[in-house]
C-alpha cells in the first residue's frame, strides 16, 4: 500500500525537508549572514479554499497574505525590509477582483512598513498567493532560547479568530479577527529590545506553539485565569456547543506573539501584554485551570493533511 | 460585461502591480539596499499543469523550481545567497513522489551552490512549487543599460527546449533541455565581471526578451547566421511541420542569458558565448535572415491567459 502525504501529515513533511537541508534554521524564519548583518527571511503560501474563509473579501485575502509572512518576521523581532508576491489566479477571475487583492497587499505593505519589492503572476485553478518577507535584525529571537523561571507572555487575546470562523456574522470582534488578522511586527521589535529570551507567533494555536518551543528538561505551566478569556467568549462558544478552552488553545490564526522574558527584563516591556505562565522543569506542557486542577495540554493544533482529512 | 484577467493578459497584470508599487525594480530581480550591499531577490511559482511537461519526473520538477529562480539571479550577475521553498501537494500524493521533488530541489541547490534556507508545506489540488532566490552583488546587471553599438550575445543555443516540448522522446538533446534546463549562474557572474552593459534570461523566447530590453531611440539587429541554429534543428522542426525560426525565437524556456557588451569589453569574457547582433538606433527589433532580407521580429512570446487560452 502506497503511503500518501495525508498518512504522515504536514509536520512530518517539514521534518523531512529539515533533516535533509543542513542550512535550514528550524525557527520561524531563516537567518542568513549577509554582509555582517542578519538577513531574516520567510515564505508562506495561502490557498483560497484552505486559508480564506468563504466570506473573506478579495482585499482581505491580499492583506492576509502579507500578514502571515510578516508575522514570522515579528516572531524573530526583525525589522521589515521587503516583500515579494507570487500570485496565481484563475483565468476567468474578474480583473476588478484581482485589483482588490493587490490593493489588499499594498495596504498591508504600507501598514507594516514593508515595501512590495517584487513579484510574479500566474494562472491556476484557484487563487494562490505565495509571499516572501525579508527582514533584518542584529539579534534574532529564536523559539527555544528561554531559561528556567522565565515568564511566558502573550501580546493579546487568543482564540478570537477561532471563534470568528464559527460565527455567521460580520461585525463582531471575533469575525473581524478571523477576516482581518494583524501581525505584531512592532511588538516583536519591542519585546526583542526589552530582552525577551524567546518568541514565536501563534498560528496553529497556543498549544501547538508551546510544543514547538518545548525543549528537553523544560516545561511550561500556563494559568487559565491569566489568559483573560472573557465571559462573552465563553458564552458565545457555549451557544455554539464549542468548548471555549479547546477553541482558544488549539485552533490558531491569532497572530499574537507568545514569548518568554526573565522577571528582571519584564519591566523593560513598553507594550501591552499578558503574563500567562512560567518556564518550569516539569518537562511537560501544562495548564492550571480556573478550578485549580492541573492538566497536561494536548499537542494538538491545526494541521494540513493529517488523518486523511 | 465583466473584464476577466484572460482578457488583458499576464503582462498587463504585472504592469498594474508595478504601476501601484513604487518600490518595485522593473527588472529580473528586486534590488534592495541591505547594510551597504545589494540584496537581490526574486520569486517564481511553478504549477504542475502549466509548467511541467507530462513526462517530467518529480525530481526534475523540484530541480526546475530552483532553476527558474536562480536564472533570474543569473540575469542580474548575482552571487547566490539562499533559496526558500514553498511547496503545496495534493493529499493523496505518494510520499515517495514528494521526497523525489525535495531531492530535485536539494540537488539543484547543491548544483547552483545556493543553500536551501527555509520553506513551507501546504495542501493543494495539484503540485505547486513557489521559490524565492536571494543573491547579492555590488553591481547588478539591469535589462536596459546598454549603449549604441554594444554587441548582443547569448550564452548558448536557443530554441532547444521549445523543440523538445514537441517531441515524443527522451534521450535527445532537445528533450533533455526541455526536462532538465539549467540556469546560467556562473555565466551571469562572469559577464558582469567582464563589464557587460545589460542582461536578462531567456524564458519567454529571445524575441520577447529583446522587447523587454528595448528602450526608446534604440533598436536591435540580430543576424540569423550568428544564432547558429543547426541543420539538425531545422530538419527536426521541419519534420514536425514547425517553423524553426519561430520556434527558436518565440517559445522560450531556454534559460540562456542574452546580454550586451561593448566591443572593448568583449575580450574580457571568459565564457563561451555567441555574438548575435548589435544595438542600433533603428528603434526596432529586427533580424537579418540567412537570405539577407531584413524583417521586424514580432513581439510575441509565451504568455499566460492571453487571448482566452
Amino acid at each position: 500500500m502506497t503511503i500518501k502525504v495525508s498518512d504522515i501529515g504536514e509536520k512530518e513533511l517539514v521534518k523531512y525537508i529539515i533533516s535533509r537541508a543542513s542550512d535550514i534554521t528550524a525557527d520561524d524564519c531563516a537567518i542568513t549572514s549577509f554582509d555582517g548583518e542578519n538577513l531574516i527571511s520567510t515564505c508562506d503560501m495561502l490557498i483560497r479554499s484552505r486559508h480564506f474563509p468563504e466570506n473573506m473579501s478579495f482585499f482581505d485575502m491580499g492583506f492576509k497574505a502579507v500578514t502571515v509572512n510578516v508575522s514570522d518576521l515579528a516572531a524573530m523581532g526583525a525589522e521589515p525590509v521587503g516583500f515579494l508576491l507570487s500570485i496565481a489566479v484563475p483565468k476567468d477571475l474578474p480583473v476588478d477582483d484581482f485589483k482588490q487583492i493587490i490593493s489588499g497587499v499594498l495596504s498591508a505593505c504600507s501598514f507594516y512598513s514593508i515595501p512590495l519589492i517584487g513579484g510574479d503572476t500566474n494562472e491556476a485553478s484557484e487563487i494562490i498567493i505565495s509571499g516572501t518577507a525579508l527582514g533584518s535584525t542584529k539579534k534574532p529571537l529564536l523559539k527555544n532560547t528561554y531559561e528556567m523561571d522565565d515568564l511566558i507572555c502573550i501580546t493579546g487575546d487568543i482564540g478570537l479568530a477561532a471563534l470568528g470562523f464559527n460565527l455567521n456574522a460580520s461585525d463582531d470582534i471575533y469575525t473581524q479577527r478571523a477576516l482581518k488578522p494583524k501581525a505584531r511586527i512592532t511588538e516583536g521589535i519591542s519585546i526583542k529590545n526589552a530582552g525577551a529570551s524567546s518568541a514565536t507567533d501563534i498560528t496553529d494555536g497556543l498549544a501547538s506553539e508551546l510544543y514547538e518551543m518545548k525543549k528537553d528538561g523544560f516545561g511550561f505551566m500556563i494559568h487559565e485565569e491569566m489568559l483573560g478569556i472573557s465571559d462573552d467568549y465563553i458564552h458565545t462558544a457555549d451557544k455554539l456547543n464549542l468548548n471555549y478552552l479547546d477553541l482558544a488553545l488549539h485552533t490558531g490564526e491569532d497572530f499574537e506573539l507568545v514569548f518568554t522574558i526573565s522577571k528582571e527584563n519584564l519591566k523593560n516591556l513598553d507594550i501591552d501584554c499578558k503574563v500567562i505562565g512560567r518556564v518550569t522543569d516539569s518537562d511537560k506542557v501544562e495548564i492550571t485551570l480556573k478550578n485549580g486542577s492541573v492538566r497536561q495540554i494536548e499537542n494538538r493544533g491545526y494541521e494540513h493533511y493529517a488523518g486523511g482529512q
